[in-house]
């Protein structure tokens, strides 16, 4: 299952799985724009066609690991020069990329992946081969899917150290909207509330605010692509969310209680901190619906671990 | 200006009082129902009346440092025993406070204040004579108070370590109801939303989440007791959140974009990461507008400290 992987894209997540692949005894070569990795003493080339030709004659799995907005111009390479490589990428929508995929003729054997880590610093100089320890790796299990292709991602995921959440594409797309790009929808307009407060308003701020913030300090391009690249299913959270702070409001004013909003509030925060993440034991590769089984275990709360 | 204190009430902030005055080389003791402080060698007790008593003896400065929901009975004993003292409060709004204080005929003397520091635990085992280290204490300046009370009340405030921030009453209000109440209001809201994700998306829910949804945690009494007393203040800031998240929704639905709400959002949590507090150190607490001069110092981000 040890394929070679190449990493298309060397930020913070590309770079983070050259280096966890590396490390982790596999043959891990890259391609980057600058080739910024090369003085780090990896096989980093500025040269996409090389790095992809290399990817074609070694049956390498080839990672995609650049922003949305440059995934079309690099799948049309992979088209051009290793079509019948293993695919996956590291894109955090996973709908869209399915569609780009397509568009290309990429589909037979792509299979979509979102390792869910970050750090406060973006780039190759903050990447590193502990980040994704500890984190999810979703993989996407829709059906149709190459099984032997879902389990090479599914083992450089667990390579890396992460776990592995299996779940339809639409079904990720939907949860991270959620959990990922509303919180930093809100924390903008928690800050831009708090800023309408004016100068006595922010001196006084402290914990709560800060912490419901935090995220309002990414620089707005990151979030407006990772955001917006997921509108479908970012409309339906945001509309949840203002239902949910419109009864909130009326209720606040028809009878002086928020009752309502604060007990759900808590009873939902204490399920995410009590959560217990049950492991994934007993999946059959050669079953035909095995991407059904992956992703009901996902949707329960199921992951994959390294045995 | 170094007045006797007695702190009725002996809670998180209460306690925390008590034992910054007492280290600061004031005279201090204390009421609680429980008379919980007395073995920790504080000079406390249950009996309310006994503990106003000594107030009214030594002329000391009232701190009221209850519940909103027991206000009203402890103002009532205050009014038939020791009616004639300077009078303050810990209580986290301020609008409703003036007027129960008006109720029971103790305006004359009374200057309302808001310590704004808190911690995860509550109770007096939580209190600490270092609670309010570089803390911003909210001392109201409406028109017509006592300038001698206020500045027992804020010289209270400054050997307790805090730094004084004058406000009125009804802009103290408004603002904590933007930077204290909302995000304890959206951090529920967006538990919720997460929780109605499944356990799908509370297993893949990280830092965004965790930091977004941290006060969620929070007993939601106490939030329900902080942020219903404060109904019509945060009836406005829930107002202006609604308003910028249907603004948020549409521009996303329409153009695809939500460059509006990230680059406000990024602008203010840039104000609040680089807010300079100034220093106050130019009121003339004799003249007639002092109050005013005081309010207007607070809402351009100007704050007292100790000399």
């Amino acid at each position: 299952m040890k394929v070679p992987v190449c990493v298309l894209g060397l930020g913070l997540i590309g770079g983070s799985v050259l280096r966890a692949a590396s490390a982790s005894g596999r043959q891990a070569w890259g391609y980057n724009r600058s080739g910024v990795a090369a003085a780090d003493g990896f096989d980093v080339g500025s040269d996409l066609a090389a790095a992809l030709r290399r990817a074609a004659a070694e049956d390498a799995l080839i990672m995609l690991a650049v922003p949305m907005t440059a995934v079309d111009h690099v799948l049309a390479a992979v088209a051009a020069v290793a079509p019948d490589c293993a695919l996956t990428d590291a894109v955090s929508v996973k709908t869209a990329v399915v569609q780009a995929v397509a568009r290309h003729g990429l589909s037979r054997r792509y299979v979509g992946g979102h390792p869910m880590a970050g750090a406060s610093e973006s780039g190759w100089a903050a990447s590193s081969a502990a980040l994704f320890r500890g984190a999810a790796w979703v993989v996407a299990a829709d059906d149709g899917l190459d099984v032997e292709v879902w389990r090479a991602v599914a083992q450089l995921a667990l390579d890396c150290g992460a776990h592995v959440v299996p779940a339809a594409a639409a079904e990720h797309d939907a949860a991270v909207a959620r959990i990922s790009h509303l919180p930093h929808v809100l924390a903008a307009v928690l800050a831009a509330v708090g800023g309408d407060g004016g100068e006595l308003a922010l001196s006084l701020a402290a914990g709560s605010f800060r912490d419901g913030t935090r995220v309002a300090a990414t620089r707005p391009e990151l979030v407006r692509a990772m955001c917006e690249a997921n509108d479908a299913a970012l409309l339906a959270a945001l509309d949840d969310t203002v239902a949910r702070l419109t009864d909130a409001r009326e209720s606040l004013r028809s009878s002086g209680s928020l009752a309502g909003v604060a007990d759900e509030g808590y009873a939902a925060r204490l399920r995410f901190d009590q959560l217990q993440r049950r492991a994934i034991t007993s999946i059959d590769f050669t079953a035909a619906d095995v991407m059904a089984q992956l992703r009901e275990a996902g949707r329960t709360g199921g992951a994959l671990r390294a045995s």
